[in-house]
């Protein structure tokens, strides 16, 4: 089953998805994909993986790590599918990163990894853009790289854990206007979910809600406004966002 | 005035802070500072800045920086005055951190640092607590130095913005077991207040209820289980904290 959360006549609802991606809400009503605004369909912490997928690794120049690469993303970056999301004024090199989300269903602490998926709510799917012009700094990511306002779409919904028979053999693919520009497995992820979830549980509690992006595969590129980027994972979800300028995007956010 | 959020006979109650820290209830009932749990005063996502006074860089022998250098913290990590932290087993140093906080009160975007102070509700105390076994990482702080469950008390209140003075003129001082070891003042931050909320604002919007940790001075000193450990900003507050192990700390959690 798949389940999102949506906005609809300024209400905020939880609800099931169904055939063409029609939501149901809790009183049955049936309403379109395009009908409503899509809401990232967790809300906890982001617990965001670097550099998990060898290939990727090497296309910028790094060594595989020994260590899970993680950092925090807070919720202001997280938006919803069919949203938009902004390049900023004089920026050379902006990305789309198509990851697999494991989102945790129940707290997990100290969890070894054979039993580590029982945790799991469920999957989703986010594309975690960074703006590459600010890598230096000694804290790493800069917050300038991966954390402005509703950068992270996140969605369209949870699938189901029981839904998901083998979630290290998942295709991960992206599309900038239509163009294939990045393919990949969850199967060359360098630590896989079972391992993520006994390493950050082995030093904090993961709560319900929280969420852990598990990286990106290599073949990224940069986007501009206009562009409309289409990140899948299979099995999944397809999750789609369209990129406007800065200028653009708070005119409208002073409007709302 | 002194704002607090507290827990008392399983009920959580927004406080106003009378004579010898004594909680106001909204029902007009006074409690003693020892007869209530004091939590969080905020529970925003936290900005934390390293390095941000020239004497701790030196100490850790970084050069100053020149951008801010800021991670963020999860809320998992935040716990209240007089609650305990506590130290992970096998670990060789764990030390404090006497820190002022400035908590945003209305939503800032594109704030210019003369308008700055106008967006803060008001100021807290948080002790940032650091593992200092895992600093290498390519991202960093890795999380097993800065987000370990319940490790930054923060508190005991927010005192209105109106209430300090100047909070580029206050003293910060640390003691352990009532030993004073830790003593700096907030007019050696590298990027003051005023420009830290023109920095974050520049590129995402801060949000009521969340707080900038705007670093530590020199002095800092491994801590061990028994110790207590109390942080004051001067005009801000005095916020006490008692170390346990590992083994006792998930005893009680487990209990409660």
């Amino acid at each position: 089953m798949k389940h999102a959360r949506i906005r609809h006549q300024g209400v905020i609802h939880s609800v099931t998805v169904e055939e063409d991606n029609a939501v149901r809400l809790a009183d049955g009503r049936l309403l379109a994909e395009d009908a409503v605004e899509w809401l990232p369909p967790a809300t906890g912490s982001m617990f965001a993986l670097g550099l998990n997928y060898a290939d990727h690794a090497a296309e910028l120049s790094f060594k595989a790590p020994t260590e899970p690469l993680a950092f925090i993303k807070s919720p202001g970056t997280y938006t919803g599918h069919n949203q938009v999301t902004w390049r900023p004024d004089n920026v050379a090199y902006m990305h789309y990163e198509c990851e697999l989300v494991a989102v945790i269903g129940k707290p997990a602490r100290n969890v070894k990894r054979e039993d580590a998926l029982a945790y799991l709510a469920g999957y989703t799917v986010c594309n975690d853009y960074a703006i590459r012009d600010y890598l230096e700094n000694y804290y790493r990511p800069n917050l300038r790289v991966k954390n402005r306002d509703a950068t992270t779409p996140v969605g369209p919904w949870i699938v189901d854990a029981s839904d998901v028979a083998d979630p290290s053999r998942l295709k991960l693919r992206t599309w900038v206007n239509g163009e294939l520009k990045q393919e990949g497995t969850t199967a060359d992820m360098i630590f896989d979910i079972p391992y993520l979830i006994e390493y950050f549980s082995s030093f904090m509690t993961l709560q319900p809600g929280d969420m852990i992006a598990t990286g990106t595969p290599e073949g990224l590129a940069d986007v501009v406004p206009g562009d409309e980027v289409v990140v899948e994972v299979e099995g999944v979800g397809r999750l789609v966002n369209r990129i406007i300028s800065e200028g653009e995007f708070f005119a409208r956010k002073n409007e709302a």
